[in-house]
This record gives C-alpha cells, structure tokens and sequence, in this order.
C-alpha cells in the first residue's frame, strides 16, 4: 500500500499516478481538485484551501472521504501539515509526493527542504518525491542498494549537507570514499545493466539520490 | 550591460529575455537554438552540442558571433564552462542564467549548486537565477537591500547552509537574530509598499533570496 500526497502546484496535464487499489490518496489543497478531476478516489483532503474556488471547496466537500480544513495564517505550510497527517495513516507505508515541481520555485525548494526538518528524519526512507520524468529519495549515513525505476533512468547522487566517504559501486563511474565539503552534485550516472542495482554508502551527512530521464 | 547565460532546459513556449540593446546573449548548447528561434543574436554558443541536429549545428556555426565547442566527455558540465566564459567577457556585468528550470532535476539541482563551488564565490553577487515568474539570487554574510522586481512579487529566504543571525526588516513578517542549525526556507513573506526595498542581514552561511509570484 502506498500513500500518495498530492500537492498543488500549477499543471496543464492530467494527473497521472501509479496507483494501485488499497493505495490512499491526500489531496493537498488544490491537489484535492487534481485527484477529483483525475478520477482518482481521495481519501483525505487537507489543507487552507484558499486557493480553490466556492464550487471547487464544495466538490471537494461531497467527494472526499474525510476533509481536515486550517486556518490560513499557521505555522506550518500545508504540505507539513499533510505530511504529518499522512504519517498517521499508516506507521510504514511508503508515501509518495507528487505534483511538487512547477510554479513557484520557493514552493518547490521548500518541499525539498521537508528533508531537513529534524520531525520529519524518522521517516525519510518512507518519502518518494515524484515527477512524470524524476523520482528522488534521501538517505541518512549507510549502505545502500538502489533498483532502477525505468530502463531509461540516469542517475544522480545530490548531496544535500557535507558528505563524508562517498563510495559508488556498481554504476558506469564509480567513486571510493570521497569527501565533500559543501553540498556538492554529481549527476548522469548510469546503471549497469537492467535489473542489477547501483550499490552506494557513506558515513554522514543527508544524500539525495535522483532518478530521472530525458 | 547584461549577460544572458541561455541554458538548454526542454521548453515549449518561446524565449522571452528582458534584453536591452548592448547586452551580450550565450547559448548554453540548445540555449543557441532558443536564442536564435527566438530572435536575439548568439553573440556565444557554447557547450558539446550533443543535443543538437546537424542542421542546427550549422545554423548555430553561420548565425551564432562566436563558437566555443568542447568534447562530451570532460570533467565540467555545459554550464560550468558556459559560466566560466561569461565571467571573461565583463568584470562586472551582472549575469541572468535564463531556462535552467523544466526537464531534469538533478540537472536544475547541479545548475543551483554552482553557488556552493569555491571558483564562483567571488562572483556570486553578479548572479541572476531568473525564470518568467521567479528570480533568485545568492548573498554572503552581511547587511542588504532588496528592490522589488514585480509589483505582486512575494519575498523568500532560503538558507542554502545553517545560517547565524538571520534578521529581516521592513518586510511583513520581520525576524531578530534568527539562528538555523540546518538548511530552512522562510517563504512567502511580503515587502511592505511598491519602491519601499526589504532589509536583510546575517553573519554566517549562504543565503538564497527568492521573488516569485502566482
């Protein structure tokens, strides 16, 4: 089962998810809308909602299973608040964020910054944030195994914060315990070969890795 | 004068540049073929061109003032060496990096994170990241200003590191000696009046201040 949260920022095509039946699906604000149109089923929408309309509020009213309604001047942004209230509906399932990328670019970086936040580093390896063409998740200090989403997929290792003993293994350039000062980006990595996991590890600090394609 | 660094990001509107007669245009590899499509001169196409058709290649070589083209293979990214070409052709001249959001994220990621490099920190403040409804730009520790770009611009800030004493001043919401142990986005606060410029000061780490609207 997977939980999908999506988010609202601008789009001009139809949301697209991979969902499966059981899955749950949150709509965040205006991603409550997205979902609805989509003709996907929304479990929870949670939000302000200041930026749908009287008709969109009242659909997204009659059409939601449970509906969590805020203030508009909290101190968290709803994207928190929908995290927090997603954690609760499961204590494992792995939670997707779609609908992230597009807009406005503080939106976007404060999603990525999520990441930071000391609440929310017992869950980390629960969050896939995703696009039609990006998935990225974040890792905490260790050793790693990485299955590729797509035949296409490069793949990108983001530092995040310093990155003490950087190691790559099983990837087209591979990398022996390197260390990185500031937060540092090395992109279009490839995998092997189909169905042969890239291998990963270091010591401290938060990495992103990405998976995208052209 | 301006320079504008045009990178290759996928698009699908064409290119509009806040250019004025003087300023000089670079072509990041596709970002010639923006350009040139969208009517500016190229007066520096740069990059490996492996994006590019034969035909366009040609119509970069006969159209574009001067071509700088390197291998695939080598240890720079396009934009890198794009950046650093553009700091030999002005001393001072502020420069806007135009469409390196859409596509990839890990390569808008390493795009952003030309900020953290030691070669750029001496030329940081020259640095215009735009995009047609957000601009963002870099400060080092000390005390600023801020013009608003857009009469319906919000205001963020963006710690790209832990940052000590963060205070803002004639904003909506204001902040006294702000210290954050890891990287955090303050988003959408307000300038106060059209003409009026916010005030910010900090005394360590990299901040990144974003304007952007809806």
């Amino acid at each position: 089962m997977i939980i999908h949260l999506v988010l609202g920022a601008p789009r001009e095509e139809p949301l697209i998810l991979d969902y499966q039946s059981g899955d749950l699906c949150v709509g965040v604000d205006y991603g409550a809308i997205y979902l609805l149109n989509a003709g996907y089923p929304v479990d929870l929408a949670i939000g302000d909602f200041d930026s749908v309309t009287k008709h969109e509020w009242q659909q997204i009213k009659k059409e939601s299973q449970r509906v969590e309604k805020f203030q508009a001047d909290k101190d968290d942004t709803d994207t928190e608040l929908a995290l927090l209230h997603a954690l609760n509906l499961s204590d494992e399932a792995p939670i997707h964020i779609h609908n992230w990328i597009g807009g406005r670019l503080d939106h976007f970086l404060s999603i990525l910054y999520l990441v930071y936040q000391e609440r929310f580093q017992a869950v980390l390896s629960r969050l896939v944030f995703c696009s039609p063409k990006n998935s990225l998740r974040v890792y905490q200090p260790g050793h790693y195994q990485v299955e590729q989403d797509h035949p296409d997929n490069y793949l990108s290792y983001i530092g995040l914060t310093p990155i003490k003993s950087l190691t790559l293994r099983q990837v087209k350039y591979t990398l022996e315990s390197a260390d990185y000062d500031v937060p540092r980006a090395l992109v279009s990595n490839e995998f092997l070969a189909e169905g042969q996991p890239a291998e990963f590890s270091f010591e401290s600090g938060l990495l992103a890795v990405i998976q995208s394609r052209d």
